[in-house]
């Protein structure tokens, strides 16, 4: 029997030791690292790594389990949309200003230096060293200068390039660690505003009313979107936690704003998540508390049923993965972590040698973001529903009398006509109440697009404000949001510590117990001495194993076989066969599983079936060792 | 039995149509198409297209079939490398010259133009109104400015930003589209230098050591690696074929360059390519003609067998897409096309409306690759191997007389010496020559990086060179690579355009004959009427197709079932099942086959089952025809 996980490796990883085994067997490498190394380099490399054979198979397995989880399970409109973006598009979603950096560059060493950075280090430093009298050759600051550097830091994100240049100049700032001095600073934005920021969604947004269409016109429904993301980094660490490139899945769920219920909700009620809700986060709780989807919906801790749906199908996807239960926790975010328009969010959160990391987020977004493409470019982004029956609804109208208003307001009368037309039902009303009681409404009127405004007040005879009834036929709405958002690379380095342990007896003999469907190799082949007669025997089986659509590695190396068992333990590899002279005979193999080393025998055709049915998780280890003979009595390194 | 497809869509697609069903189909659209429909909108979406449900299914698809086709049935290692690269790699490699381009803000516009493209396009303008006479208000250019421009515009590549900006000012040279004046150029190659080029070579090649140490050292093997590539196309056109951003997929095969065998070569020797080589080329052929690839590599057409093996795998997987064998050609680079160091490059072309594409690139790239990193960085990219038994060499071996030399040549004594060291055997025999019949040897000493040498003779006093004899026991080389290179966006295009005609007798009705393997969605499932008992049969039957790992699209609109049937043909959903009122008797239901419009009736769980063999490629319609009933008489657009 395979002995559970989070007793084997215990509630630490010894980091060093992991990683060392990740990258020797090439899971992933520094990229660059070569150019790092020479003597000449100048450049930066931190935050990039290459994902080396088992761990981009790793990947690739993890995006296909989820393709299958959410695509096709549930039937969802996966786009593959560019990462190349108008500047206009990231302006509308809020994504430009941020990232409208000012950067000079250093001539000599040739690297880029976030210009208000620089200047704030800069001072800061000279503050300090003028202040505290660390270093006996500082110059001491006068009172003006300390007083002007603060006026400086104070203000630091006010500065656009040209006052960040003058700053520059005036004050003498340099590259600190080279001393040399920098150029002008030039706008970073150039970079970023042309690439998509992090995140998949603008594209899946932008393509709402086509996406709808395609769903015939059916709600709710979801997109969804696999894609590499780019961020500008300023220090990247955490390893393959925080870098600049990854891979990011993307669901984006419309549904109507008056109806989150979901369809397949009762799927997943019954389901137990560990939750650590805002008020525990509030009351300085850490330890989670576990209740069932219900019971959380129910009791609104969850905001509505999809959202506890989607973190349902969430946990299920973890679980599938081989991401270890007692090491997961759904985190409700506080309010001052959500954007203003969200309704609610959580993270599924993974525990690794690093802390908690938030590993998948789950956010009601509303409407926010079809509003806003669709404000901006005039594309109504609704949904409009054929009403069960009419529904009469009173409305109110407003009237201005144009005779009167033309000669009064002159060219501001449009204006005026304007503002009164883009008036609310609440505003109306209370407008109405204003012109009975008082005879003059006030209107409020925007002047520029920052926002301000004047008001302007209306006389009964110039206005006229009515109520009546209109039978509506049909209901337009703007969906809102629901976007399950998965960091593809950090789950796939919790699961590695999930899932990585060492032999009790032998330290240093390191096993991913990864899941047989996410193994980068499912079976490794070996032929147990170099005889010439038992490799060709091998290759044939890997054949027949590839034909089946199942990854093998032959290793035919003259090391030891519980050594080559060994070596694909720390790949994480399920299932070794191992042909050797009775197979000369009778045509019988072994098949030794990962994480108990347990061997059975049986003929060739048996174990490709037992190997196939494995894999694809139709039968289980269990059921294969009742089926064939298992071997007793050799140790692994007894064998060869 | 299914037409074939070359006699169905003829020689030409009329693409104005066939784009029409592509979009309406949601395969493809304009990516950011509100933006740039929106009133205000400045910024530049050429080029830039989204995938959308079945067009990212169809690509995931093509790439699981490349995956299996070449990294699973070959054994590669696959690699996942980043895509942000310092540019000092890019410069090793050759990529950075190329993209240092200037550009100029339009202030008001908002857009970038390439600064030599601007003054070029100025100048000429300004020529050819100056000189033709054209419009009569033009101002005639005097000679000497007629002078000035061409002597410009002859050396327009050779001019810097600062060069640049002082042409823009001098001529007042302008936006043409605006009249603005633009901004002073600043260098573009930041945006592109932090990309890699397209391209997801040098993250393979980088990391060759590793990859060779991961394949336990054996020679020969390939990696490979699939990757978004971004290119500044200046004139995107050709709908998806010239685009912004495309995926690639690209093997590097490392192989030994004494001996470019290759262990599978019988497995695809025996296969016939039409071959357009670069001796037909040259004597204005444009008619390929048809050699097995073992005679093609004999007579040297094909420089070697792994190119040849190459060759051969990927005719095997355009078929396999469903590339129409008769619209598909190998084309042979002509020498001014390759780089200087390629020994050979074939391109697979598909005949597409566009004419013949290039979608497959086929390239015996030499060392080259991996000597400039190598170079660059002084990590040795070699293979070391034993020889079979110890081989004696005779060495030539130089050697300065130190005593005299250092006060001979004082400082330059030691540059002296790099030089007589980095003498090749041949140039070392050159020199012995010399000395013994001249008292005298010339050395060539190089003295800048830009190749800049003197000559220094050297008399026999200073400078021995003796032949001696060493027993060598390994031997090391720099792997060649071979390269095939494949852009999947294109071969989606052409197979879309291979894949597609008209019923003959409806040409509205278009059908996209997709193999079943690439197919978007597998299974149309339709309920026969709108009958409220046949709608949960249908996704009941949906649930159960979902856990066989097909995926089924449930069509319960109250569109007629012809039309429903025309809606999948077009999409290229292979299978549709009908449930009906004899479903609720007995459990029975339809299956119908795209092409043929045949349908043949059986029990739910025998269609599922051949539903999944046919999906799977192990029975053919053929064998499911024999095997159920076959429905006779309805025609489709009678049936409800």
């Amino acid at each position: 029997m395979a002995p559970t996980l989070s007793t084997l490796n215990g509630d630490q990883v010894d980091r060093s030791v992991f990683e060392a085994v990740l990258k020797r067997r090439l899971f992933f490498t520094e990229a660059f690292e070569i150019y790092r190394l020479s003597p000449d380099y100048k450049g930066d490399n931190r935050g990039l790594f290459d994902y080396g054979p088992p761990g981009c198979a790793l990947l690739a397995n993890i995006v296909d389990v989820w393709r299958t989880h959410f695509v096709l399970e549930e039937n969802m409109l996966e786009v593959d949309c560019t990462v190349i973006t108008p500047a206009q598009v990231l302006k509308t979603s809020g994504h430009v200003d941020k990232f409208a950096d000012w950067m000079c560059k250093d001539p000599v060493k040739g690297d880029y230096l976030r210009a208000d950075h620089l200047v704030e280090n800069v001072l800061k430093a000279r503050l300090e060293r003028g202040t505290k009298g660390l270093l006996k050759d500082s110059p001491r600051l006068d009172e003006a200068t300390i007083a002007e550097y603060n006026g400086i830091l104070a203000r630091i994100d006010n500065y656009d390039g040209d006052g960040l240049a003058e700053l520059i100049k005036q004050h003498d700032i340099r590259n600190p660690e080279t001393n040399n001095e920098v150029l002008p600073p030039i706008p970073f934005n150039l970079i970023r505003a042309c690439l998509s920021p992090p995140g998949t969604a603008q594209g899946q947004f932008l393509n709402f009313k086509k996406l709808l269409d395609c769903n015939q016109g059916v709600m709710p429904f979801a997109s969804a979107s696999i894609g590499k993301c780019y961020r500008n980094e300023i220090s990247p660490r955490s390893g393959l936690l925080r870098v600049r490139e990854f891979l990011l899945a993307e669901i984006e769920h419309y549904v109507d704003p008056e109806n989150k219920q979901h369809e397949r909700f009762s799927e997943v009620s019954g389901l137990s998540l560990p939750l650590l809700d805002r008020e525990m986060q509030l009351s300085g709780k850490t330890t989670p508390r576990t209740m069932t989807i219900k019971q959380a919906v129910e009791s609104s801790v969850i905001d509505n049923e999809t959202l506890g749906y989607f973190l349902g199908r969430v946990l299920l996807l973890l679980l599938k993965l081989g991401i270890d239960p007692t090491k997961l926790r759904f985190r409700q975010h506080m309010a001052n972590e959500m954007a203003h328009y969200a309704r609610d969010c959580w993270d599924a959160e993974l525990l690794t040698s690093y802390g908690w990391i938030e590993c998948v987020g789950c956010a009601d977004r509303s409407a926010y973001d079809l509003t806003v493409h669709s404000k901006h470019t005039g594309t109504p982004f609704v949904v409009r529903e054929a009403l069960p029956e009419p529904v009469k609804v009173d409305e109110w109208q407003a009237t201005l009398n144009k005779k009167l208003a033309g000669p009064r307001f002159k060219q501001d009368a449009k204006t005026i006509q304007t503002a009164l037309s883009a008036l609310d039902q609440p505003t109306l009303a209370t407008l109405s109440a204003q012109l009975t009681a008082t005879g003059t409404a006030t209107l409020t009127v925007p002047l520029l697009s920052d926002g301000t405004t004047t008001t302007v007040p209306l006389p009964r005879d110039l206005l006229t404000i009515t109520k009546s009834t209109r039978l509506l036929t049909t209901r337009t709405y703007t969906p809102s949001v629901i976007e399950p958002s998965f960091g593809i690379g950090r789950i796939l380095y919790s699961l590695l510590e999930h899932v990585y342990w060492s032999r009790p007896d032998d330290p240093a003999r390191a096993v991913l117990s990864l899941p047989a469907a996410l193994a980068p190799t499912k079976v490794l082949v070996v032929p147990l001495s170099a005889n010439a007669q038992l490799t060709p025997l091998a290759h044939r089986l890997a054949a027949r194993l590839r034909r089946a659509g199942i990854a093998s590695n032959v290793d035919a190396s003259s090391a030891g076989i519980g050594k080559r068992y060994a070596r694909n333990d720390e790949v994480g590899t399920p299932f070794g066969v191992t042909v050797d002279f009775e197979t000369l005979r009778d045509g019988s193999v072994t098949l030794r599983e990962r994480d108990s080393m347990v061997q059975v025998r049986g003929g060739e055709e048996e174990v490709v079936g037992a190997v196939r049915a494995l894999v694809e998780g139709v039968e289980t280890w269990e059921g294969v060792m009742a089926r064939l003979k298992v071997v007793v009595g050799k140790k692994e390194d007894e064998e060869e």
